[in-house]
C-alpha cells in the first residue's frame, strides 16, 4: 500500500453548505511504538481538505494534536470558511468514537498558477554527501520504528546517533523519498516534515520522546523528482517546550517546504 | 484607551455545548492605512478564546487572515475542541455581517503551573543598543502609521529604514513595550509579535505591503516587566510567498515567543 492510498479519504456527506465528513483509516505500519506518525496522521486529515476544497496544493496548514492514533477507521469532518481566487482557507478536525484527534486549519492552493514573483534566498541547502554515503534507516520492532520502512530515509551520518556517540547537536539531517518512485505532491511533503528522529536525540536531551502539540507547514511550491533533501533544528528548549524547525529542498536546490512543530520536553529521564 | 480594553470581548450565548459567541469591536487607530494591525485583529480573537477557556496563557495559536479589519463591532464564535490537563484546545472565528475575517486555533495553558524543565538554548538574544539610544517610531497620517502611537517602538538604528538608505537586509530589530506601564500578557506579546514594519523595508524589497496569509506565535512563558527584545527575519522569498520570523525575549534574557508568518509578495512595484 503506496503513501496515496494509506492518506485516502471517502466522502461519507453533507452536514451543512460548507461542510463535509469523510471516512478514513489510520493504517497499521506507520506508527511509532503503536501511535502514528504525526505527519502521517496530518496528511489523512490533509487529503480530506484538498478534496473538499478541490485546490491541489497546500500553502500553509496547522494541526494540533490531542491524542495519539492508533490502527483503525476515522472519522473527518471538513468545513470551508473561504473559498477566495488564490486561497481556499478550510478547517478539519478527525476522530474516533466521537474522541478528538486532530484538529487543522489550511490554505488550499494551486502553485502551478502562481505568478513569476520576486525570489531571494537568505540561507543555503542542508550541507550533505551523496545519498549513497549517508545511512538507510530500516525499521525493526524497537528503535528506528518500522514506520521508516515505509519510506526512504537516509541520514547523514553525522546525525545518526544510535550508533557511536550522538553528535550532541540539537540537528537531524537526510534525504527523504518515497518508495517505488511514488511523486510527492504537498501532501506528502507533510510526511517528510515529520517522519525524521527528533532533534532532542542526536542533541543528547534526557528525554525518550517529544510529544508534539502542534506543527505549522509551509508549502512554497511542487517538489522537482528525486530526493528530497531534509533539515531539522532545535534552538530553544525551554519553559517545557522545544521547537523543531524544518525545512525540505527538492533536486533543484528550492526550498520547496518549511515548519515549526511546537514539542512537550517531558521532565522524566528515560533511564 | 489601553491595549486590554481595546481587546476586551463580551460573551454574548452559547451555541451549543462546547461553543460560545462573543462581541468585541476593532478600535480606531489600530490600523494600518484603514486595516487593522494583524496581531492586534488575532488578539481580539484570542481574549475570547482565553475566556472560553478560562486558561491564562497562550501555548501555540495560529491565525488565517481573511479579510482586513476597519474600526467596527466584530462578532466572535470560539469552540473548545478540548480541555485537558495542560492545555485546552480552541478554535475561533472572527466576522463581519457574516463575512470571515479571522479563523485561529490555539492551545491555552497556564505557564506558572509549568514544571521546571530542562533549558537549553542554541541562539543568543537580540543585539540592540540601549532603549534611549534607539530610534522612538511615532505614526502619522502616512508613514509611520498611527497605530505606532498605540505602543512604544524603538528601532534599533541601523533599521530605520526611511531615514537615509535601508539596511538591505531582511531584519528589523528593535524594543517593544506597551503604554503607561500596562502589564504585557500572552495576548499582548500577539500584538509585539506583528507591530513592526515588515522586513521587506529595510530588505529593499520592490513591494508596497505584504499581507499575511497565516500567523503561528509560540509563548514560552510569561515576560519579566520592563520593555522587550525583539527581532524579526527573513530568508525565503521565493514561490510568491515570505515568512517572517519574529522572536521576543524578555528583561531577564529570556525567549517568551516566537513566530512565524506567512505573507504574499504581491508582483507589483509601488513606483
Amino acid at each position: 500500500m503506496n503513501f496515496l492510498k494509506a492518506t485516502s479519504v471517502s466522502p461519507s456527506g453533507s452536514t451543512e453548505d460548507a461542510s463535509t465528513t469523510f471516512s478514513g483509516a489510520i493504517h497499521e505500519g506507520w506508527d511509532i511504538r503503536g501511535n502514528a506518525n504525526g505527519g502521517y496522521l496530518l496528511a489523512i486529515a490533509a487529503r480530506a481538505m484538498q478534496t473538499a476544497c478541490g485546490r491541489p496544493d497546500i500553502a500553509t496548514i496547522s494541526a494540533h494534536f490531542l491524542a495519539p492514533g492508533s490502527p483503525g477507521p476515522v472519522d473527518l469532518e471538513t468545513t470551508i470558511v473561504k473559498s477566495g481566487k488564490r486561497f481556499a482557507t478550510v478547517t478539519g478536525s478527525m476522530s474516533r468514537d466521537g474522541k478528538p484527534l486532530l484538529q487543522t486549519v489550511g490554505a488550499f492552493t494551486d502553485h502551478a498558477q502562481a505568478a513569476k514573483s520576486l525570489t531571494r534566498v537568505e540561507s543555503v541547502a542542508p550541507e550533505l554527501p551523496p545519498i549513497e554515503d549517508c545511512i538507510r534507516i530500516e525499521g525493526g520492532d524497537g528503535f528506528p520504528p518500522e514506520a521508516m520502512n515505509r519510506v526512504s530515509l537516509h541520514l547523514h551520518p553525522e546525525d545518526v546517533f544510535w550508533v557511536g556517540e550522538p553528535s550532541g547537536n540539537l540537528v537531524i539531517r537526510g534525504w527523504f523519498d518515497l518508495l517505488d518512485n511514488e511523486p510527492i505532491d504537498s501532501i506528502a511533503l507533510l510526511l517528510g516534515l515529520d517522519i525524521f528522529p527528533p532533534t532532542a536525540f542526536p542533541g543528547k536531551l534526557p528525554v525518550s520522546w517529544v510529544p508534539t502539540v502542534e506543527m505549522t507547514a509551509h508549502v512554497r511550491g511542487r517538489p522537482a523528482p528525486g530526493p528530497l533533501r531534509c533539515q531539522f533544528s532545535t534552538r530553544f528548549v525551554s519553559g517545557g517546550f522545544l521547537e523543531e524547525d524544518g525545512e525540505i529542498w527538492d533536486s533543484t536546490g528550492t526550498l520547496v517546504a518549511q515548519s515549526r512543530q511546537l514539542a512537550l520536553v517531558p521532565r522524566q529521564d528515560p533511564s
